[in-house]
This record gives C-alpha cells, structure tokens and sequence, in this order.
C-alpha cells in the first residue's frame, strides 16, 4: 500500500523531533562529560576517539544512507557539541562577558583605560635621561598621558642590549613625573615583580612571556594594572586563559593587547590579527589596545593600522616613539620621532590640546585633547 | 705617538665615506646581478650563497672586530641589498605605483570601482530563480548595485554543490538586469571565459585559483573588469605578481580583494590581514576590497572588520547575503540574510537610499545611497 | 552522585546509534516522498518547506544545544537527504582505505610505483637537448628509471622563464626514450591534458594547481598515471580530497607527493610535514612520495631528509638533478649536479647497478639498482 | 656589453673585503678613541655625535642605497663599535660548529647523552607514587634510563591540573633512584631553579619558555644538563640564540630538542619540523632530541615519526609513557601504555635488554638495550 505525501511527512516531523530530543539528550551527557574532563583534566576535543565512534557508526550503518552521509553528519554533531563545550567551558572564565556584563574601566591615577581612546607611546628601551625628558617633554606637549618604556628587554640574542635595569625604571618614573604622566613597563621575571611595581604605573607582560603563567601569576599578586601582549602565536583562547591567570589571583584590572602573529606575510613583522579585536571584545569585558607598532614592524602603515584598529572597536594604542629613531638601541626601523608621531597623531583624527606656557617649560593645558 | 681625538675623528670621517661609496658601488654591482638574475630566471635571495660569502669574510677577517660581528655587519648589508633589489624589482611591474601614480578607477557600465565605497553582496551560490529574485530585489532596494553569486563553485570536496553552472549565470544576469544592477561571477577555467564573460560584468578569480596562471592569462585577454582574491597563503609580493598575469596580457582593469589569509587561529574561518590593505595601496595603483564574509567565516564581527577594512584604505567590501542562509547550500554559516544586511550597512555607517515606489515593483531612487 | 566517564560514554554511545537509525528511518522516508513526488510530478526540493521544519524544530528546542546549532545540524540533515535522493553520494571516498585495503601498486609500462622505493629525479625545467641528453644519460647510469623535467612552469612572476612548451615536452620524451626512462611532466591547464598526455608516462599536478579541481577532473578523464602534488598550504583533507576528484572521474592512479608547507620558518624554503606521510599512508591505500627538492629549497639536508621520509614510509623520492645547476633557468639554489646525486644516493643508501657497455653508450645493467 | 654573473660575482668578492678591511680599520680607530677618552674621562656613547655623522652621511649619499638603507647601515656600524669598545662580544655564538667542531657528548651520572640514540620516557605529569613506580618499572625492564615526569606544568587554563610541585619531584626521584634511572624534569620559574636541580638530573625547560630568558640564564648558573625544547613557534636561529643564553653563563650542557611547531595542519597537534635536525646539527655542535609524543599528539603514527628523526640525526628520542593513559590527568590521547611503548621500541628497531631477576624485583641486565 502507497503512502500518502501526508503520511510520510508526519513520519518525518515525528522522526525529526526525536532526533531533536535525543541531540540535546547527547548535548547534555556531552556536557556532563566536559564537567568530568574539567575535574580530571583531560582534553575537550580528540580526533582519534571521534574517529574510533565514527568507525563503530559507521560499522552498524545499514543505510539507506551512504556511509560518507553518516560519517559527515556525525561529524556535524561532534562538532556542534565540542562548540558547545568550548562555550560553557569560556563561559566559566573570569575574563569571559557571562562573568562580567559590562566593558571594564581601569583607572590609572586621574586616567582611565577603556573609556576615550587611550594611548601609550614612548620609546622601544629607555636609553638615558636626556632620550627620556626629550621624549617625555615631547609627548606631554600633544596630550600624551601614559609614558612607555623598556628597562628590561627580553631580545632573541643575549648579546643585544638588554636594557639599564632598574637605572632604566627610574629614568622612566622621573621622566613621567616631571610631565605628569603615567608609566608603562614590563617586567619579565618573578623576582623583579615587587622592584618593578615601585616604578610601573601599568605592569607589562611582553609577547615572549604570555605564557610564563608563574609571571603572570606573580602580576596577578599585585594590584596593579597589567598590559598582557598576546603571545605572537597564541590563539585568543590561550589569550584569554592567560589573562584568566591574572585574574584568578585577585588581579582584575587586565588590558588585553592585541600586537600580531607570526604567520607566513614577510611585508609586516607580524599580522596585526583585526578580527581579534571584535572576538576579544564579544568573550571578554576587559579593554582591548593594539601595538601597531609592533604588528607592522614598519611605519609607513602605522596610520592606517591605527584607523582600522579604533575603528574595529580597540580601547586604544600603543605606539613607538623615539626622539631620535635612528640612533635608537632596539627596533629602531619601527619607532617614529616626535613630528613623525604628531603627524601620525594627526592622520588618525587626533586633536591636540591647546597649552599655555607660563614661566618656565612646563605647559598648562587649557583644552584637552582627545579625537576629532 | 699618541693620536688626538680630531685626528681620529678625521679618520673616522675618512673611513665612514670610504665605506658609504663601497656600500654604494656594491649596490650598483648587485642592481647588474639583478638584471642578469630576471634575465636568466635566477632567484635573488639565496641563503646558501650568502652563508659562503660570510664564511669567506670571516675566515679573513683579522679583527679587531670579532666574528660575529663582521657577520651581523654583512649580513645586514646583504639584507639592504636584498631589499633594494626587491624594491627594483618591483618597480618594473606594471601593478605598481611606479608605473602609475594616480589610483586606478574601473568603470562597470554606469558605475565605477575606485571611487565612493563599493559593496558588492549576494549569494555564495545561485540557487534558484527565486532566491536570485529575491536577494536582488532586498540588495537593490537598498541602494547595492553589484550582485555576487557563483555559478561554480570550486568546493574542496568533489561531493558538495557545485553549482548550477551555466543555468546559474543565466538566473544571475536575469535578477540583475530585473534590477538594474552589475553582476560579479566566478570562472574556474580557461575554457568557459569566453562563456562565463557574457553574463559577467566583473569576473571573479577566486582565492583557490591565485596561482592558476593559465586562468590569469586567458581573463587578461578580455576587457572585462576582474576581480582577483588573494591566495589564502598567498604573500603580498605573489598577490600582484598574479596581478600581473592580467595586466601582462593587456587587461588594467584589475580589482584586488584582500579575503584572509590561513593562520593558526581558529577563531576566524581565515584571518584578515588588514595590513595589506595599506601596503597594497601603497605598492599599487589597483582598487582593493575586503571581502569581510570568507576573512570571518562567522557573521557577528562582519560590521567591525568592515568598518576596519575602510579605514584602513579598502576601496569596497564583498559580503555574503543570502535570502535564507539557513538553507544555503554552502557558506550557511556566514551568510548574512537581508534584515542582518540592512543591519549591517546600518552598522558601518551606510545612508540607505530614498525611493518612491510607482505603479508595479520596482522602486526609483530619489536619494542615492552611500555613506554616512 | 557524580557520573563516572565511563558511564557518560556508554551513554553517548547509545544515543549516537539511537541517532543513527533515526536518520536511517527518516532517509527511508524520505525516499518514500521521492518515489511519491516523482510518481505525481513534484518539484523535490523545496526551500521553503525546510525553513518551516526548521522554525518548527526552533520553536520546540529546549536545549542544551544552541538554537544556531539545531538549525545547523537539521540542514545538514536535510542536505544529506537531498544528496541521497540526488544519488549523489555512493559510499565512502574511493582514495580511502575503507573502499581499498590493500597498498595500491601503479604500473606505468615495465616499472610500478608503490613497489620497491621509486626515484623521480631530472631538473626542474628542461631547458634545451643537450641538457636533457646529459642529465637522463647520467641518471640512467645510476639505475633512475623516471625521468622528470617541466615543460611548462608555474612561476611567481610571469617575467620568469614559463619553460619550452611543447618543444620541452619532446625534448623530454626524447632523453627518456634514448635511455629506456619513464617521463614526469606537469600539466597546468585543462586544454593542454590531450597534449601532454602524448608525451608523459605519469602526469603532474603541481602544488599550486592543487586547487584546480576542472584540472584534476580533466586527468582524472584520462587513464594515465597523475602524481598530485599537495598545496604548500594544503590540509592533508583537502590533499585527499583533491585526489578524490581524479578517481571519482574513474582515473585511479594517483600517486600522492608530499612536498612541503607554507610556515614561519625560513630556514627552509618550506617545512616538509613528515608527519603527512604515516597518515597518508593511514587514511588512504595510494603510493605516498616525497620531493625532498622543494621541501628543504636547499641542498645540504636533502640526504637526511630522504633519509626520514624513506623511515616514515614513503614509497619513494623526487629529487631534482640538472647536469649543470648553477646556470639552471629555475630553483639553480636546490638542484643537484649528477655527482652530488650521486653522493646523495650513496648517502641514503641506495646500492648502484652493475652495467655492462657494450658497443654504443646505451649501458646495459647486469645487476640491478635498489636499496641496500 | 653585458656583464656575466661571474664578473659581477668577483667584484662584489673585491668589494666585500674592501668594505671588512674598512670595517676592521674603522674598529682600530674607535678603539683608539675608546683609549683616548678613557684616559681624558670622556663619555663612550655620544648619541647626538652618532646623529651628526649620520646626517653628514646621508648628505653625501648617491645612491643607489636609498638615505634610509645608508642610516640602517651605518647605525649598524656604529652599534657594533660600541659593543666592541664594551668588550660584549667574543668570539661567534658558543652554540655554534665555528666556535667548536665535534658533536659535544654531555654525561649523565653514567650516561651520555649524544652517543648512542638515548631514549627519555615517562609520563607528562607526575601524579602518584603508584604511577611512577609502575612506570619506572616497566621502563627499567626494558632497559629506559631516563625518567621523564613533570611535577610543575603550564598549562593553558589555570583551571587543568598544575602537578604536584615539590612532591611530584620527590615521587620522580624515589622512583627514578629505586630503578637506576636519571630523572628528567621541567623548571618555570627562576626562583625554583634551586630547588628543582637538587631531583633533576636534567633541568627542562619547556616550549613555552623558550624565551623565558631570565630562566634561561638561570639555569645556565647551574652545571645541570639542560634539555631546552624549542617554543612551538620559534624559528631554528631563535632556537640557537635561547641555548646561547644558558651557554654564555658558563653551563655548556645543552640538548636541543625539536617538538613540533603551530601550523594550520590539524591532523597533528603540531607539525614536527624534521628539516630543524639537519639544520641544528649542521649549525651546532649540541646534541638534539625529538620529543615524537608533542609533534603528532596521536599515538598511531609515533614509531614513523621516530624512526624518520633518527634517520634524519636525531640524538635520540622523547615519549611519553603512562601506565594508565585513558586516565592521566593530561595529554591522555598521545601518552603510551607500556605495552603500547614496548611495540613503539620494537618498531623502531630496538633491542631489549637481557635481564636476570635474582631474588627481589630488581632486574639485573645480562645483555644491554640498543638498536638492532
């Protein structure tokens, strides 16, 4: 006897709500065994059992559909539940926006991180104190408030210069003082944290040391702001769970900094990874900046990079700036002068704030500055 | 005797000059290696060659300057030297600034690309009369005048969709002539330009097909407007020297599109290197779009990787609308359906058209559309 | 009480197969509306009609699973059911193991690939007769038995040399027939597969041409030996998936060659994936070999290169040799002259023929070549 | 009349040297400087002194080296003089052949790593003393001598399993001391370093450290063997630059090892990089070991693995072996049982041990491990 198209499509909406209850029937045992796996910590997502359960499925196929039909959509819901998993296991972090609705604001002194654009620029190392009052000086002038600059620089070779040490630090902190401007610096050893800290408004993590937990950890100790680069190879979940260490020691208050990838482009340094940008502001609450500087390792670029990057949703930047590059001690061909950044300032819709001088150098700013 | 300091010094000088007109003979010498390299097909940069040469300075160099650092000196020559040869080389192409100053702008019918920002939307694949109808009807009431949509699809499995084939160019041209707009199309092979062209208004080369030279050529030999996606690890350098392949044949009228590039990262289906926007533009005359829907592969950060892609210099974005994504045939995930389009182009600041609707369907525009 | 892993995965196991035979009943009714909608005439498939079910199965969705993931997950559902009633999908993919245990030996005339380890080697580009005369005399006397050299060559830069053309492939022909060898040349364009088939005992599918599915599917129409060379940015998915489309046009013998990929490191022109090769060999039944020439893009390392590929299994080695590779038109960097191939093949302990000359220069071996 | 690549070859050669013999007489004259202002009190590093020559330079430049080349240049130049007055660079890089020519052999108590293939198994993580002892067991009897377990572990999520810490060192060494095993074992952090080397025998440092270069200098303070595993994104010159730090401290006792970099590849959790064994014994003189168990994270294509990195120089080999793998509290898809490892051994060619067993458990080995 023929079925009737009715027939058979009431089969079919029968037959698909129970394949709907049984998917999220599998979608909460599949939880359950994440649950399971975060406890003993084994990993979420592993091809070769996937492959054996394939194997087994495909095994006990008696069709009618061909066994790359079965292969494929088995495949489909492996792969929908280990999203599933990756999103409730995201959703437990602290960095994760489930933990924290709204975008964080980190106060710095008088400043804020993740309110108006912030930028931080300064020089690649601290090299002395003329270099630091003439960058420090220049910088204040164009409304500058936060103060960059390495005493201790992680290089690939040990025969680089590897910056002043605390001598560094204090140049930075006089110099910043002098203009009323906060510090950044990185620190790039456990026992230096408590040295470092004295002098540091903001805490650097550099790209090298993303996944030096123990770093992290002891940063994570105190309660200053930290700036955490992303690991030039670091996906953004390994970002995050970077950042996670911070935070789980008591140490909220993180700037993510987004600063390229290592791919195989030879044009850039890096990639500056855009897309990061919206994705680590969708996970997570915290500020987001981006070191153009490093992403493009050259400086022709630097204002068209800085424009997407506010552009894509970043809090801010940072920036490399020397007053003489070209005798600078590291990263001299990214770094720009002082007219090369107020140039660059001006190309990316940057409005400098109006000063009056009064006596001797320091300038009083009448109008603040901020964006166009 | 003991020298003085300005005895030195003038020695200092003396040498100094000495060496910058060496450094400079020597680029002229490795320029006449360069023509004889490109004349014999030669590579440039042969790590090798280099590694003997330094070998061969060091075994006679007699300090005081040590070894390495005689070999970080060369080697940083060689590297400028490098870098000049590249930049000759590059000079010749006729993608390149060099060869033409002003950005290049290419008329489609009434429109140009070049100009204000292009958007170009549709379909990743024609389906039916009806989904063409309707996704074309939506882009044009909205002010889109260049319609996307594959009639081949080159899909990495030979069992998914391949498209409709010539019945799918058909469908195309059909919706966009209903609506008064501009059709992009894919072609796959040398043997269906001469076919695929008469429903074309821009022919697409897609990402898979950078490297297929023999297509590069056959489309260089028509007039038509081509629109060239990058290489999904394609360097910059292969991206227009493919360029060149269509030039080369006697057709300018070349659309670059930057569509991500293959990385680590999982997060995005590919990962946006929007650094080439600003080295592209500045390497070469040619427009260049972003197509944000294959650089994401999800659609909640299209508007941020669009509004980075215009800042950073795109002349246009490619987006993937569908009527009903989720009975796509492909790309289901990342298509965008029309309310999500109109949200989109809301997002990235696009000023919807005005139009007053007589008689029957088709809508006039009183107030063109374009950006905010 | 808490759910041991154990218990969680038998419970997963029963519902994968509760799910298995749900999709089994419904593709059988799904059958049934074809058998229906054929007997009455009916369009078989209806867009609309999925989005209905879909909204309906949203609508009833209580989760875990994402609303996104349901709608997914049940429109693959559909497109395999669409794909069965399209008799599309007839049973696992040919290039995998499942549809053949057994290792697949390849005759091309007198010789098998597959067998003992094969040896491709001869210059990039054949370049003029003299070249070729000398290089296949040299190699014949070594016992290489296949004879490789491009007549056409996919370049970078279309000034580089694009090779002889159809004057290179009877040059190649020639040397080879002269010494009793087997030819290997590429064909890049679906045009030219008729014409170079004439000349060439196995057919070349290069790493960009990888992609070019019109291509494949072109010497997938012939019945000549392809060796598919894998994209340099290839998954190992896509490479067999490539394969697939040659078999799936009835060729089945394909040789895969892996050949190195697009990574960070330069010290190698791109990195060789060994790790390719064990699960080539896993996943599919076809002869795996390796161009150790374009992995390393240098010569010092080949031997050890061979070396390990021979170890993880590969069924043999393409080499590139030229008689004289300083003035070679192509990779000059990486081609060995005949001596150093011939200490390469000492190295990696190849055991040389015994020849007997008798009269002209044609040697004839009294004890054959092979590994020791 | 054109000039040959060999003519223009020779005069770059005259060139070159010209520019070393300016270069070294340029030295001669700084040093003189450097004496006279030590004697007269004058400071070494005049910044603005470096920017006047420079601008005196550029001004004088013709080209073809663009201004910016001439002050890369040149910088460079001055940089080098400066360090050669601070006396920081003598001699090439330690790491490297130049610096000393045989493979270096590094003892262990009475092991020698870089003889014969050494071999280090033993589970990721130390999580018991159960599970050391049946694994130390199991290895002893098969002849292992090195026990690997880490009792300090960075992982991603600070929410996996951390190790034991002090404890898990003390269960390595128990287990390690019952079975005349050496312990291999990771250091994180600086400040551990004291406390780790009293259970270590060879002090690891792990990938993600690799850049960690206060640690690096750390342990080179230590006359521990140190096993430096490569950062899975670092390139073979960072690589050798990283043992350089630990080298420059006075510890020479360094083994290389090679586990695998980030690609797109995702078949393998990493792609072992088999080119970096030829490459790194060609470049230095140290030891390299393979860690097959991180490259592939999969069990079934380890024995290709290892065989092709003994075939391509490896010094020998790194897996990890749990006794209960389905269990471990990390890496459980890729560690061995020691069943599973006794197949690997044998399918690697190794010989076992002939034991006799007098009295209590202690096996006394009649005939040593090898390779066959």
């Amino acid at each position: 006897m023929q079925q009737t198209l009715k027939d058979l499509r009431e089969e079919l909406h029968y037959i698909n709500h129970a394949i709907l209850k049984l998917l999220n029937r599998r979608a909460k045992v599949v939880m359950g065994v994440l649950e399971v796996k975060q406890r003993e910590n084994i990993p979420l997502h592993v091809p070769q059992r996937e492959m054996e359960m394939l194997q087994d499925l495909i095994d006990h196929n008696t069709g009618p559909f061909p066994d790359d039909s079965v292969r494929h959509l088995f495949k489909e819901i492996f792969q929908a539940s280990v999203a599933l998993m990756e999103d409730r296991k995201a959703g437990a972090l602290r960095v994760s926006r489930a933990f924290r609705q709204q975008d964080l604001e980190i106060p710095v002194g008088d400043l804020v991180i993740g309110q108006e654009s912030t930028i931080i620029a300064g020089p690649c190392a601290v090299e002395s104190e003329e270099q630091m009052d003439m960058v420090a000086r220049g910088l204040a002038r164009m409304g500058i408030r936060f103060l960059r600059g390495g005493a201790y620089k992680p290089r690939s070779s040990p025969y680089s210069f590897q910056g002043l040490g605390e001598d560094g630090l204090k140049l930075l902190k006089a110099a910043a003082d002098r203009y009323g401007m906060k510090t950044v610096t990185e620190v790039m050893d456990t026992r230096m944290v408590d040295m470092v800290r004295d002098y540091a408004d903001i805490l650097q993590i550099g790209t090298r040391n993303m996944y030096n937990y123990e770093l992290l950890r002891e940063v994570g100790r105190t309660r200053k702001p930290v700036l955490l680069k992303r690991g030039f190879s670091a996906t953004i979940d390994e970002f995050l769970s970077a950042a996670e260490y911070i935070l789980m020691e008591g140490n909220d208050k993180v700037i993510l900094c987004e600063r390229g990838i290592r791919t195989f482009e030879r044009q850039t340094r890096n990639t500056l990874d855009i897309s990061a940008i919206p994705i680590l502001r969708r996970m997570s609450y915290l500020p987001v900046l981006v070191d153009v500087s490093h992403a493009a390792g050259r400086k022709d670029i630097l204002p068209s990079l800085a424009r997407a990057s506010l552009a894509a949703g970043a809090s801010g930047l940072m920036v490399e700036v020397h007053p003489f590059p070209a005798v600078a001690r590291s990263d001299s061909q990214q770094q720009l002068d002082l007219d090369e950044f107020a140039a660059f300032l001006d190309a990316i819709g940057y409005a400098f704030p109006k000063f009056q001088v009064i006596q001797d150098e320091t300038p009083v700013a009448t109008e603040a500055a901020g964006f166009r």
